[in-house]
């Protein structure tokens, strides 16, 4: 082979077996151009994904995926495995098109599938101990970011991967960034050897020094006798290693050649071993290289010379439009702290972290700890909030209902990306988060339909209501509301209509059922927990009640409305439409309200027929 | 002072501050012997108390947590910080009594409450975090046992700490075990601390060896210059000073003077501290002392004599039981693996994992990675069983509803201690996980009411249905049952009564109403979750049907099984009695059935009265 090769001709990766180094370099720019030239009409992941490129292909030369098992941590790194294993980024995250992330069904070349960070390495070692229960023998290769590392799920599948004799390969890919740069006492261990030369030439250095001169002899050999006490202190300054790894690196993660070398000694080894891989993130596209905020981390569809964004500028976002109210709010009371795990950018908190210094934290991808944390400060008298995506929030059940409601800790959680989110799919889908919270005693849960609402919904949390839950989608903002006010608790009419049917509705979507449905009665129930008696009661004079909840499934606010009712014995009739209970896959917002039967013509189709069973 | 103290006069810990190392070992004697007395009356914590009697008197006499803050992880340590802050063991976590854990409303020395592990660090930093924005000076001080640092909740809390300016003084509880013996990589490397003298000996010794000599000085000096070439491999070989931390020790656990030493140059640091001290769990109890399978954790009453435990022998638990149960079935089936996060003696596990070598984890107090290694075994060919307390599920519903439910993956979760739990109270009732499983898909959720329905769940779960949970009670088994079949989702009905009203139910308590209530149709809901169709239509004949589940609270299985009849447009009475949404107090799990009106009198009652809103 010499010439181009034919990105979408490549059934599997077999073929590059066959290819020189200096091919293998062409290939790589090829593959480079391709994740730039689709993820610029379809977005996507594109700096993670241009940063493992010759690590992909040394994985691919050195093991055999269809025996092998290949854990792409996340999977925000997994474009040129798609390529590599015949798949074609044309469709990338659209509706039926290939995944962003490992999908068992694509390919045989997908063992695994995640999309939330951190849960390669638990995962590797289970499939490790099926392995060798029984006696089969291929490897077991995890691929993880030093960002994900930082989270306490992959330490502890690191800690009970290291105590045993079930072998793991780790690859710990770092570019010092997660989506931004990466942070922790962890993170700066990793600098500390990226600083140095590699570490194992310099254990090699260290007993060729020892060992030449006699004093040295003595000492090392001394260090091995003597009840190990001098060993530890000159062996082991590795966390790795003290866990029980091998430890192999670091290793240039764009010399195919080096990583190959590496590769090959973790096949040979008996014990787990941790690949310290370092490469750079966005590689070979200038703007998302020289990223250092994490801007180009997902991206929607750009311009690709001037790396500008496509999309609607001329609406801001729901993130952008509570990041003000925030920032507003903290510059009145100082004795509100902001947490964000690792979202920054994404919860468009900059100014927020730029100007608020010591009273904004980003912890990392550490969401369970943004809770316990935010439980101390609200112990000791402030004020924290809480900014996090809807879907990584199921991260911290445990330290939400113990850490901050069971002790009636007044907080507020701002829940980003709630109801659907489009391309990201099945995995990111925030239509869960209302029934989570739900479950727990000491949560209020409210979803403001505009900025105005938002405000004050904000202002109320900062009285004494223990956990409070403000919900607001992955959307522009379209409607900043006139000047309103309501109590905590209240609902409000949306409007006046005289009807039999009453339509109990929230969130943004109540401006498009205002202009849209015009004979019957809408109520806006701000706060989808607590629900008033008064509220309930207002109900009963209707005879049909239609709950229509495209932000969740039924497994909170509609179920609790409906028991309510059955409790004051309504003789009406009950219909809703919530959000399926299901995965709901990548495709445009619009599509997944269609698709799961939440749109406003199912809305007007449920209106227009008599009611049955659903 | 030269007589004995009295114990129950304590009102503060200031008296410490002016007795003699020898009245403080004196002291030290009646404490332990008071918490050996009361817990053997009482039960509760024994082993993790016993343990820490001499650290908490030196705590208190370096520092003073009326304005310091004292954060003890979990609780399982508290007894002796709560006898010399006033407070008696007499009513030791009964009804009203003094609780098991930290709690705020009972001292102003409690400025913390925990009762799960591991959450202690990273509350501590929100504590100090506040303090430092207000510019106070005190110090911020958490207590956590090695076996509590192996959660990842605990490493996200030491990474968050260590990379920053926010002073935290961390006291590591070194007795290796958690509730057993701990478990991983970083257990290993503490043992290895452990193992050698202490570490700053060490330093101290190789620095002098080294400057002693020319060659050793010149090497030592080479370290510093030459761009850290050497420095990191020479003195750093710690994962806390590598993380961040000043770190000091090991410190022997049982002298106070020793520990004194350590804690005031912590307090004098200006950096984040660990403190490494070596404690012997079950300290001056010989039963206690030996144990090492945990037996001693948490105990009933017992004879201080013998050390046998009290209460009913002619029962088993649910726990044994179920156990039983699993092993036959790993028997019979080698493609199956147990998981157990630290629980092998409380989940009566010790025979499964002594039988069952390479097929039975102990993960260690690792929840999350629990799933995901399951995760990792189901995607693999084997089916993975998690046995797991209710309450601790919580940890991992993220794992739960990405990694096993969301791939569909066959798993079956052994959910122990579900129910209302009883004395260890509000941390721990295990009242929230069928409403927390019932938000997410692919999951089936079921309650046993005897040992052979037991068994016919446990076969069913090994099909295909994803994830399948079978909840059992802390409690000891009555009912064995006879042989009984039932289909996926089935109900069976317990009498033939022909009655206007039904009281749907299920669980043991179903044995209790079949004795008890003679004129009414009951049926065992076996299954919660789904609720097939057909089960709803055999109730729409009934003129009131009344749930009844003392189990959970409303959130899971009633509230989807009135949203169903309310589809069904049924037009009879609904009523039902669950477990209230709240985090229940420490009380005899009778207490709190009658507290919370969970009781069968509670449900005669509700037959007897006409329905109203409750």
């Amino acid at each position: 082979m010499s010439t181009e090769i034919k990105l979408n001709e490549i059934k599997d990766p077999k073929f590059l077996k066959t290819l020189s180094y200096k091919e293998l370099n062409l290939l790589c720019a090829q593959i480079r151009q391709e994740i730039i030239d689709k993820t610029s009409i379809n977005g996507g992941h594109i700096a993670s994904n241009l940063g493992v490129v010759e690590l992909t292909i040394a994985l691919h030369r050195v093991f055999d995926f269809s025996k092998d098992k290949l854990l792409l941590d996340v999977g925000h790194q997994c474009y040129t495995h798609k390529i590599l294993t015949g798949r074609s980024l044309e469709h990338l995250r659209k509706k039926d098109g290939v995944s962003g992330f490992e999908k068992r069904h694509e390919s045989i070349y997908d063992c695994f599938e995640a999309g939330h960070s951190s849960t390669s390495l638990s995962s590797a070692y289970g499939m490790a101990v099926v392995r060798d229960n029984e006696k089969a023998n291929y490897d077991v290769v995890a691929v993880i970011g030093d960002g994900a590392l930082t989270s306490g799920l992959a330490f502890e599948g690191l800690n009970n991967i290291g105590q045993g004799a079930t072998k793991v390969i780790i690859i710990l890919n770092d570019n010092e960034m997660s989506i931004s740069k990466s942070t922790g006492g962890f993170a700066r261990f990793l600098q500390r050897i990226r600083a140095s030369v590699s570490y194992n030439k310099r254990k090699k250095a260290y007993q060729r020094i020892m060992c030449k001169t006699r004093l040295g002899l003595g000492i090392y050999n001394l260090s091995a006798r003597i009840k190990n006490k001098f060993k530890h202190m000159f062996l082991s300054s590795n966390i790795f290693d003290t866990m029980g790894f091998v430890y192999l690196g670091p290793v240039d993660g764009h010399n195919i050649k080096a990583m190959e070398k590496a590769l090959t000694q973790a096949k040979k080894s008996t014990r787990s071993v941790v690949i310290h891989v370092l490469t750079i993130k966005g590689k070979g596209y200038k703007y998302a290289e020289e990223d250092k905020l994490g801007k180009w981390h997902g991206v929607p569809s750009f311009n690709k010379e001037t790396g500008e964004f496509n999309g609607d500028k001329s609406h801001k976002s729901w993130s952008q439009e509570i990041s003000s109210l925030v920032y507003k709010k903290m510059k009145e009371n100082e004795k509100i702290i902001l947490i964000n795990p690792a979202m920054i950018q994404g919860s468009a908190l900059e100014n927020i972290f730029s100007d608020f210094k010591g009273r904004s934290y980003d912890v990392g991808i550490c969401e369970s700890h943004a809770f316990t944390m935010a439980s101390g400060i609200a112990l000791n008298g402030y004020h924290p909030i809480i900014s996090i995506y809807s879907t990584f929030m199921q991260r911290a059940f445990d330290e939400i209902q113990q850490d901050l409601a069971r002790m009636n800790l007044s907080s507020t959680i701002l829940i980003d990306r709630s109801g659907l989110v489009g391309e990201d799919g099945e995995t990111h889908q925030g239509i869960f988060d209302e029934a989570m919270l739900y479950t727990m005693p000491n949560v209020t849960i409210s979803m403001p339909s505009n900025v105005t609402e938002a405000k004050v919904l904000l202002d109320e949390s900062m009285n004494d209501h223990a956990v409070f839950a403000i919900r607001y989608p992955r959307d522009k903002v379209y409607n900043y509301g006139e000047d309103v006010n309501f109590k905590y608790g209240e609902w409000l009419n949306v409007n006046d209509m005289d009807s039999d049917t009453v339509i109990i509705s929230f969130g943004p979507i109540i401006n498009v059922l205002k202009e849209r449905i015009k004979n019957t009665r809408i109520i806006n129930a701000i706060y989808q927990k607590p629900i008033l008696k008064s509220n309930v009661e207002a109900l009963l004079k209707y005879k049909r009640i239609i709950i229509y909840n495209p932000y969740a499934t039924k497994e909170g606010f509609i179920n609790n409305l409906i028991e309510m009712l059955a409790l004051y014995n309504y003789r009406g009739e009950i219909s809703f439409l919530a959000v399926k209970e299901d995965f709901i896959k990548a495709a445009s917002q619009n599509e997944q309200m269609h698709e799961v039967k939440v749109s406003l013509d199912d809305l007007e189709s449920l209106l227009n027929t008599p009611k049955g069973v659903q």
